[in-house]
């Protein structure tokens, strides 16, 4: 297992990936840079494959293992898109994918995983029944476990997205992420500084899932209790992925609950794509003023569309 | 006023407008495929300018005005999308736009319209009211008529959607478009055909504004009382367009209202993107097996994506 990530690991990535993934488009909206007074640019991952960005993470992983070690599967624990992404780069390699998942997982979510080719394994829905359900499965099974963002070849996958991007878009300015475990933003950060030095890379996250502004803030690792609408984005930062952000991220910015419930309508209604609360924090970050953008060229990175259109957020109260 | 169509009206509309309009990209899911049988490929005129293709018709209208016609301004009579993409086609060639509206046209409407820089001008919601209050304005003003689809110009402007397509996707085996007025309807059937006669063209319509259908198989205009979720398609079809509908289209189908959310609903999810009711018809048409599709390769035109968030189907009852 690689145990490093730089440009060269993700150009590799990307070699290994792109005839398995979508090159996912950018929008833009004159309407929505006239608000801001910068110039906005919208990579549109809510139309990748499984409809996240976390297809080229788990894409990268399983086919950067060697023969035997992808015959035995692979395994992860996982309520959300990654399950989906794995259980599907399991798939098209033709080997198992175990995905250990909370008995109150959404429906909606395990049928994604069953659709997909991967078998489901139930826990109860603690983080310690996760890990020694997974921890289970591997050493029933021989699967190699897959980690949803605290491995290097996933963050060479998510890195992808920003490679992309910059050859589409080479003049940004700033690029801005959102940041959950931190495999989007460790990729993004080290494909984009390693393509353009001068870029300035700024990752958004819930006010009330603030770990990862608390930890690049004091430069200690710190977990928090979350509670945000934006659930792809309640993990905590990973211990590989620290080291790497707080040496090549330029900084980090909160957004509120609100924040994120208005930029997702934002952006459904004047950008007419489906995403998820997660993928509308960077908008939000912009709606918000929390950095500056005016006669700015911005990247955002729109993360995923996977969200249960029986409950949206403004439907609410 | 061009008083005929065909294709080379539709080319030269095409060549007038092109730089004023999106080219909108061509969808396709391997998941709604396999669901069907056939391939389908999604037109996303939702991600046209003003939310939907009805900026081509209008945008051609207006430019293919004389400068002593034009300098007068123009005038509609129109709630829809047609309203804000006239104010938007006036706004780019510099002249005023005249909107008649009924008193209660949806805030969001008037505000489209307002946003492009068009003139409001407010009646009773029938539509005797609304055609005397367009003819006073014109009196008044010197405006000239474009009516959203009763009109040669604005029918080769919704057909280089078709053009389009057919460039992009140029095997395509069946045209699904949505009717209401009949002007994209007949814009596509003479450019479609034009380019590649043996392409089969069928228009899907709610069965609950069924006017085009009755029309259709009659071979005499009808006129219904429509009852629709498919606002843009309550309209009846014009006597200008009635004539190539009958002489190019190859049939036309009906769907229930609970197929039209359905499709509206399972395009959200699975495409990822925002369609208005209206533009769900066409694939409605394929999810109640209204025409034969397996093994086909499909075009649909998805027709808008201007949506009120706070009201969706799904969420009523």
């Amino acid at each position: 297992m690689s145990e490093s990530l730089d440009l060269n690991a993700i150009r590799e990535a990307h070699a290994r990936i792109r005839d398995k993934i979508h090159r996912t488009p950018v929008m833009t909206s004159a309407w929505l840079d006239a608000e801001c007074g910068g110039k906005l640019y919208f990579k549109c991952e809510n139309l990748q494959k499984v409809g996240a960005f976390k297809a080229r993470g788990a894409t990268n992983a399983v086919f950067s293992l060697s023969d035997s070690e992808a015959v035995k599967g692979v395994a992860t624990h996982s309520s959300g898109n990654h399950a989906a992404a794995l259980a599907r780069a399991a798939s098209l390699r033709g080997v198992p994918a175990h995905i250990v998942m909370p008995t109150n997982a959404p429906k909606s979510k395990q049928a994604a995983v069953r659709g997909y080719g991967g078998v489901i394994v139930f826990c109860e829905p603690t983080l310690a029944a996760r890990e020694a359900a997974c921890a289970q499965v591997m050493a029933e099974t021989g699967a190699v476990l897959v980690h949803p963002y605290d491995d290097f070849r996933v963050m060479a996958g998510q890195g992808t997205a920003a490679l992309e991007f910059l050859e589409d878009v080479p003049d940004l300015d700033i690029l801005l992420v959102p940041v959950g475990g931190g495999g989007l933003l460790s990729g993004s950060a080290v494909a984009s500084k390693g393509v353009k030095p001068g870029i300035r890379v700024v990752a958004a996250e819930p006010a009330q899932a603030d770990d990862a502004f608390r930890s690049f803030k004091s430069g200690q690792r710190v977990t928090v209790q979350a509670n945000t609408i934006a659930d792809g984005l309640r993990t905590s930062i990973g211990a590989r992925n620290f080291p790497i952000i707080l040496g090549q991220v330029d900084d980090v910015v909160t957004v509120s609950e609100e924040g994120i419930v208005a930029a997702m309508r934002r952006i459904w209604s004047v950008l007419k794509t489906v995403i998820e609360p997660s993928a509308a924090v960077p908008y939000a970050a912009v709606l918000e003023g929390k950095l500056p953008v005016v006669g700015k060229r911005v990247g955002i990175i729109l993360t995923g569309g996977n969200i249960d259109l029986d409950a949206l957020p403004w439907m609410k109260g």
